[in-house]
């Protein structure tokens, strides 16, 4: 299939992302966009494991060169779609993530940098395990509403609301070198991103996110993360739900899409090891606008990852 | 809240099933309405989980006199909404099941009999273990598109489309005296409802269904069950998609709900012991159409479940 | 504007009934279409107030001549958008009666015959009391899910529950020629539509009308009203909800399109005063097919109403 | 029920507003939510009527701390869904407004503070009425696209354009004492709104709301109020569509759902006597984010209303 | 991927359709399911062009085996998924006709038989230009609530009401053994399927549909076409719009899914040369359920081919 | 129909657009408001040919002063709704366009100003050919997510992704005096907009857009365009997908409809010869609020165009 919309149009033919080659076996492949349709880890509304298939679908609005920044991706790298990272049972979550883990690791084998599109925020545990065995502990660059740091929570320790706890605790993530940005919302109780905080983590409430300004908040991107090898996460609930409103646990008052992108974008100096947007939410998204993001934000973050093998493969 | 439209409008308060008394307590109760909001046996689009509430949103639409029957349930037993069998952990089905059964032998206990409202079809497992312990094995009237007595799955021996095997296997139903009423729909392979044949279930598949006719269905579902303690299990999916869009596993070529109260309003002589609808999926559920659907399946059931238990009681 | 969508397409222009000419002050005109967007008698779910302009919208797909009967409804006689039929007042509900009464008695005085899109069921009362004037009392075929006889609501002796009590009481049909088909649905007490029986309506329920079949409804429809002048009022909640899903007050188990469609067929005989199609309410019909359904009955009730005014001009 | 999604999952159980007890009798009670579901009042789409119950419904996404402000309005203060101010009749607007205010008498007369959900914006008429009973005039902080300050429409005195010019009139609010924010959309004439000027409201146009910045407005509102007690009005339809898009009378070019917190958060320190959250429509609310927005205004009107009764205990 | 749902979850992977292998170059090859997304040739409601991916997604639900019939396709036929015939230029329509022939043509010069999903029915035009090189005329199994056998509309003699003319008229169908079955809807007038009759088409409306009963159009069909080749098309409008909301020309009053897989299934003994499945429009689907029913036809177009392949091979 | 809503309801009556006199013959019009429904210019989702219907739907919310501005337009110019420009043919897309010019012609020999709503928009290349007749070339305002200024695209050089190339190339509007405000989105090549550049267009990305603020755009505007007769056009794709959902080609990161708002508001001292708002798309519209924002962006433009007219008229 042609990528290019003038030659076939963007609603025909079978949706890889992006309109990608699909290549399960990642032969010649320098990063491989991954679809983890699992939700097993959500405290409140399903839907996610139909997240990677819609935003496939709307990936086929994507085109190939990033205007903003003049970053052609397709010309810097080779991508692929490597299909699904699938749980062999989905029925237990300690086994499903296992069964992800041992997907990326094979992707991390390869030498493959992996842009995922979840699934629920659970998922990214199993992929830093997996990334962090060679050059962990990582920084991590977490767009969201929620700091995912929270504990127990019906009767488990791991779950869509935890994930960055266990990485830390874990060693996967330096919690000193982890920004997280749009954090908001009421809470459940007052400790309850309270690992974030006694760990380290710098933490971007809304509030201070619009005191600062886009620039000010770019600035402490690059300044907590440093030189580190960097894990990019991006949570669609960390915008606002009139952008993203197919999500499972929307919180008002966020940022927008415009906002997303130029901090994004801001990443292509770092040393990118990965990155992943999650909990889009089809059942959720009447309009299919969520997905669109979704698809969006994977071109977005596929642009830096461009930039930042090139400029490592030059080094 | 009064349970009379004429005094209260029906798009208002706080929606219990049908209105009726909330009494998680069990206090003065014959019949017990519960939700059970787990969908963690789904195989393929979850939801489930949700369907309780919109069932209850839905429910305040049904009045007390059934038309047809002229049965007035709330005359000749006592009901109420004893709230959601929960489990602590959502995310291991095994334990989730092992806690929904603790709510039922809570129920069974008390002597009510229980009509929930799933929820995913792997919740009537844990309600039948509660029940069987009593009176069990129990006979079965079962309404679907599938037989539901597949094998393993994605790992798992238990799941959506496995829990009258497993129940027939753990001696809760009587095999010989199972009628499942609607199959239909492509199959995965020629022997995955060959549990059915082999332990003696009585299959109706849609062509014989209307071979038969109403009343020869009718009629095989008397013979089939007798004078046994009987559970009557409706899954949504058993109705055509354009009834019942809203649920996981769609087949169409299905039945009418027309058809489907006939067959339950014939129930009335059976000695039910319990029943439920269950794989309402609100977000398939555009126009909030299937979940009507189930609270009226619901309101048919409770009024044969009150024939039952009133003739029980005079017997 | 064309009517003939092989010259015009159907989506564009602007949308009068069935496309015929706007014609506010009845020149020339022996059939009015109007809408009577008025909804303040609903006791549950609003939104019939916006049925008017979606029967229009979706009208445009209507043709020129009926395939099953031959009629050519515009060859046989003139017809046009009367426009809408307004409240002075929507806010009070017997002044808001009194103004579509006028609304009608403009109809009736100029000899034309009225065919309505509601708006909420109350308004055949209004407009009965309009037509009645003329030749009243009137025969009355009432297709429905509910027999609309009902006593005092939430403190109002009017309301969409009421209007054939009322209409009989007030001498504006007969009873003995009333006959309402389709009936079912649960009840909010037992005698809620005795005086249905009481009075002497000929009430079809759901399961007589298919014990019945079509020919024999279609018979009793004949014997009940005979050669007296009749309106024919046309609740789409008489339709299985899977036909018309976007209605205040679905009921499950009713008649199909098909099988309505026949039924108006059978009534080209009959000396036919007016007609309505109720109920269809847009805010809860997301695909639109419920305005289509109004459309098409309006659509075969014209054909109706054509050959019967055809046949009393002849006579 | 357990507020702590940590122990049951926010999908399950019966909604109350943000799962409170549910306490019709006002028993040890300082502030109750209360669900007024009349949308008689509305000069265009209806539906409001179905708002409390979706409000509810989405209310379960509340948790109980409010992250921006620290405010633990459970803590402060005890909280309750006291159920659903209800018309006796829905069918005639002046009637409804007088059991509307009844219902609310009886929250005053218990000292109780009333938080609302509506229901459209005529509702505040009534409620304020009652209230102001013990402390009018009051002063008024009111967040619209429209001053609702109009005069007759469509024969009536009273709609939901109307409130503040009839409350001003009657003596409930002090003009002076009234700030109207967020003005904007097409006039139906140049002086639809010249109440407000003429009496000597304080109105700011969306054009000035984004020249003063947010600052000049939270400050504005001081002054206007000062240590007036005070009742505040929040129209969804203040906000952009974007965010709200399930309104009756939606107006482009709104203010930010982020915008709406930051000026709710500086109303702690006032002498709040009620609020209200009006005109959410769930049938025109496909995604239900409309009322997710909803509940979330009224959780942020009860952590102020919490400071303001905790401060004024303890003075 | 495996077709097989127990192992690998059905809303995983990428769709094509019934998860067959990906086959555009048609390598061991017996049967091609094939993607036609143009809908130039529309006269109302545009959408079918999204037709393709949407059948796509959800035949991931489809099985591998026939319940009602035991055929197992897959295992009596290679089966894959060809992509789409896409016209090189989607703006004109002759033009794209010439292009989605050619696709044909190579189809067939494979010996490989194609059973497509459109797009509009305009595309049979095409298909069987290039089908009927070989064997044509060919016989044609029409199922549809329209003839199809239309004039010139809105300027232009080849659209999607007019296929089967156009053909009819280049010797592509012959008119002798041609049978249309579940004509309906109002008429734009009286002579437009003048066509069908004259040329000596088998035209069944749906009111002899009822009369003659499923068997008796059954032994229609086999009288009609005999041991001609044949092709089989199925407008999805053919059903009612409860069944299938989702497509362009919406008539009321249909058959039922039920009725048409019967159909179906009885043309197992012919000697088919290729289907289609046409008509299928997803922005007017928002529950989805029109593109299952268009995958389910497939599926069962599927079956009946595989049987006569497999005898013709056997012969 | 009146226009006040105080005396006849917005949902009630046949819908022109703003509720105008239906002015076909264009007698007694300074401005006309058209609708072009055609879609056959659109290379991904269609739709748009739905536009014109649903905008004109809307935009009975819409009232008789701009509250901003205070202009009132209806006073200031004679206002009709004209109907619909309409291709004889909608299956040529090169005919088409001659058909929707002739149309334009006769409005420009009548010296009335069109306000069109879309339709795609390569329905502006025609227009621009009718009134450039007069006093072409014009300078263009080009409200956008896309320059449209591309070459051949799936064969053909006339698509909606490339007018204002061909107008400049035919001489229709002045490249030095066209400014295109909106600009982003992936590219699918580099060079794709690149006769934008080299014609000396005045292009404002989205980035610069927020560098500039509102005032420098608004300078930019006044300095290009200066007193040159000025065609407006108005993408709704221009605005962030949260605003205007319903479109064929979204791209996130736009601008509001309060800043578009503002921007048109500042055109009121330019020389307006025409304007027009296209690719409302309302089959992916579902709530409608991208039809009222396009209702009311031509109010908007009417206001400005009153000001222009009666500026013109005065000199």
């Amino acid at each position: 299939m042609s990528q290019d919309p003038k030659l076939q149009p963007r609603y025909s033919g079978i949706p890889t992302f992006m309109r990608t080659p699909f290549a399960p076996e990642l032969t010649d492949l320098d990063v491989a966009l991954i679809g983890v349709p699992f939700d097993g880890g959500v405290t409140n509304r399903t839907g996610t494991r139909h997240g990677p298939r819609e935003v496939r679908n709307q990936s086929s609005l994507m085109r190939t060169v990033n205007q903003a920044t003049g970053v052609a991706p397709f010309e810097l790298v080779r991508v692929g779609d490597a299909g699904d990272a699938l749980p062999e049972s989905p029925f237990e979550l300690v086994r499903a993530h296992a069964d992800i883990e041992a997907f990326f690791d094979r992707i991390r084998a390869a030498g493959v940098l992996p842009i995922s599109a979840g699934g629920d925020h659970s998922i990214s545990l199993p992929i830093l395990r997996a990334l962090a065995k060679d050059r962990g502990p990582l920084a991590l660059v977490h767009f969201d509403a929620h700091c995912d740091t929270g504990d127990f929570y019906l009767g488990s320790r791991f779950h869509h609301g935890s994930p960055f706890k266990v990485a830390a605790e874990e060693g996967l993530i330096d919690p000193h070198r982890t920004i997280q940005i749009g954090i908001r919302g009421s809470l459940t109780d007052k400790d309850i991103w309270r690992f974030s905080h006694d760990s380290g983590m710098r933490v971007i409430y809304i509030e201070e996110f619009y005191r600062l300004g886009l620039d000010g908040v770019m600035a402490e991107i690059q300044r907590v993360v440093g030189d580190s090898p960097v894990y990019v996460t991006f949570d669609v609930d960390g915008l606002d739900p009139a952008y993203a409103p197919g999500t499972g646990t929307p919180e008002i008052g966020g940022f927008t899409t415009f906002e997303a992108q130029q901090m994004i974008r801001s990443l292509g100096n770092l040393d990118i090891v990965g990155a992943d947007v999650v909990e889009v939410s089809p059942p959720f998204d009447p309009s299919g606008v969520t997905a669109l993001v979704g698809a969006t934000m994977m071109f977005e973050l596929l642009c830096v990852c461009a930039q930042s093998l090139t400029r490592r493969a030059r080094d």
